[in-house]
């Protein structure tokens, strides 16, 4: 009798990318290529789960083992990336009876999901759903997002790399104001990521270390801004250093429950500005005390700048796709491969493994003992939990200047299905 | 009789500072130290010329070999720069008198001001009043400027590297966007320096190469901003490849011949909002074609980034430090050393000498045929111009995930005269 080939994986990319994200994708592939015998080929959705929902898979067999091997140093995701929730069954059970019949056509036996906190929702539901519709999928969540805010796990991949970044150009700007202050800017200020949780403006304060000093103000999501004492406190840095970095995290939101971004820019015609917290604190200085300013916006620069990753941030992310496969062949269903910090000095860490139903729908805030108690810094305790995560350079290879980041081919797997699903 | 002793040096930093204007320092202060029977000490002016004026001068011989050495990886001005341009001799020789006391007090005789065009115009008018006021001072001027406007030497030190941090950005957030444009963001518009000449913009053109398309649609400021043209290149962009990337020089203007950044964003007080051409960019996206964006200004953080400078850049820019040296010692007054491409591919330069007079008060604006027809892009002219330029890494060397910038002791000079001079 002849032996049923192994089932296929399907493989995803979902919500914002990361530098790090195509780490994971490399980890996932490498390591099912490896265990051909339990595992057939790695399809992967072309943006995301809408990929699988519109039968738009993509061959990665069809990928050298160089360019496989390239997507370690290239930022982005790959395969295409998408912001779409799927809904409960209860509310839309025709999109997971589309994709179990997706899965069932292509033979299709593993589903990673490489993503935050939604994903790890889509991909317990995927978990569930393999019981109740008695198509057995196994459903491993990959943690991915800059944003930090994933239970159990120690971090996540995607984030020490955007901590890096941040913590590097903070210190870089920082050297900058100090030599404009004298005669022109005495106040930079640089708007970074996290709408909900302070983890991304926190790196921000890893530029000042005790050989290296630097007046830093941070204003994180988790403090409510406070006009007066912010004012206050940069003026104390200005008189003192003769200057002061600001690093804001775009969630930070005033007495009134408001976006401090949203607090009424608008432009000649009178209609509502979107975006950009760090020009409104730029106007705030100005009107309260007068300083000459700088400000920026790192906004997508800081989750894609693979040049400046993290050595920990590259490993750890490749270590989790590399595990997800591997818990999927030893029948572990509906997890999540973790990071364990083993001790922070020095650094040493493992991969763990946390049942999604834990992780789902939990969002990890900043500890409160990681601020200090002005609201404006960062504590040793916080250094001690980041430094580890920003540990290491690994350079991608450039030629001509330029860094070399692969393109696959994304060759697709020919469609079986008849009609086409509307997403 | 005893032989006098050798004249010293004075060197400051002037104007916005670069990634790589401390590696001019470190060629100055190096070679001059290999020539103690020619040159005493390099004092340099703290807080630029503003240093001369005041008297207030810094003792590098109290630099260790190290810490100099260290100069050559370390963004920003060390010993401080200023925005401050002496008046003409005939508006204020008050200044110029008190430049030639300080310089007889402290016995300098060389004179080497690192900076752009206005500095350029300073350091030949010092040299001039050294014959009318017959106090002999050989003074060099050491270019330095991001915006890349210097006339004669083929590029400005600085430039590179902040071209080099603009390209490499500019690929990794088209990576991003690419990821995202399914569901989500398809046009990331980048705001990048350069008040009136294109230079910075154009190094955007550099994330595009013939192996990594990428849709690209750079404003320059030498092209007056066609909202109709603009938004039929960023839909038919969107339409080709899915997503668009925006590059746009701070300093691009509507037909009025106002700064598209001041087109009149207002606070919810009514008043003027200043800066960011990327916002109100995006505002033309949004109300001309409706489609998701983000923006990200890069401000400091481009012409701050040390840690992705560009090789050629920072050997530039240590040897012009060190030619201002070796032109001082042989007796060359009044003069600027240039970079002088050889070849393009291979890329070879030299170092070559201009006459200040030629330099001062000349702007070096871009070719009309670096810029495409359609005023939306660079041609191969501007490529092979542009591509040496950020060639090569030049990484500073990292402790716990974070570079290592020195700090100089910057030890000051003991005051001699009495009295206070105001600037």
């Amino acid at each position: 009798m002849a032996k049923n080939p192994p089932k296929n994986a399907f493989y995803a990319q979902s919500g914002g990318v990361t530098a790090v994200i195509n780490a994971s994708a490399c980890g996932v592939i490498e390591t099912a290529r490896k265990h051909r015998g339990k595992i057939g080929k790695v399809y992967a959705g072309r943006n995301g789960i809408i990929g699988a929902l519109t039968e738009d898979l993509i061959d990665t067999s069809r990928e050298s083992v160089t360019a496989i091997r390239a997507l370690r140093h290239t930022p982005s995701g790959a395969f295409g990336s998408c912001r779409y929730k799927l809904k409960s069954l209860e509310q839309n059970r025709r999109e997971y009876e589309r994709l179990i019949e997706v899965f069932k056509t292509h033979n299709i036996g593993y589903f990673f999901y490489n993503g935050g906190g939604d994903s790890a929702d889509t991909c317990l539901k995927i978990s569930q759903l393999s019981e109740t519709m008695a198509y057995p999928i196994t459903a491993v969540h990959v943690p991915k997002t800059v944003d930090n805010d994933l239970p159990i796990t120690d971090n996540c991949p995607g984030f020490g790399s955007v901590a890096k970044y941040i913590a590097v150009s903070t210190r870089e700007a920082s050297f900058d104001v100090a030599s404009m202050a004298k005669t022109s800017t005495k106040v930079f200020i640089l708007e970074v990521m996290g709408r909900h949780a302070g983890w991304i403006a926190a790196a921000g304060g890893l530029a000042s270390t005790r050989d290296t000093e630097i007046p830093i103000v941070i204003l994180f999501p988790e403090i409510t801004f406070d006009r007066d004492r912010f004012l206050a406190k940069v003026d104390a840095n200005v008189r003192k250093f003769g200057y002061c970095t600001v690093v804001v995290s775009e969630g930070v939101k005033s007495a009134d429950g408001k976006f401090l971004a949203d607090q009424g820019l608008r432009d000649a015609f009178g209609h509502a500005q979107l975006g950009g917290v760090a020009p409104v604190v730029a106007s705030i200085i100005k009107d309260g005390i007068g300083l000459k300013y700088h400000w920026g916006v790192a906004d997508y620069l800081q989750r894609a700048a693979r040049h400046i990753a993290s050595k920990s941030d590259v490993e750890q992310a490749y270590a989790v796709g590399k595990a997800a496969v591997e818990l999927a062949i030893r029948g572990n269903n509906s997890v999540m491969p973790t990071i364990v910090r083993k001790s922070s000095r020095p650094y040493k860490w493992s991969v763990g493994v946390a049942p999604l139903s834990k992780v789902a729908n939990v969002e990890k805030m900043m500890p409160a003992d990681f601020i200090t108690k002005d609201g404006f810094g960062i504590t040793a305790k916080c250094r001690t939990y980041l430094e580890p995560l920003i540990k290491g350079e690994d350079y991608p290879p450039y030629r001509d200047g330029m860094p070399q980041y692969v393109r696959l081919k994304n060759v697709p797997v020919k469609k079986r299905l008849k009609g086409q699903f509307k997403v």
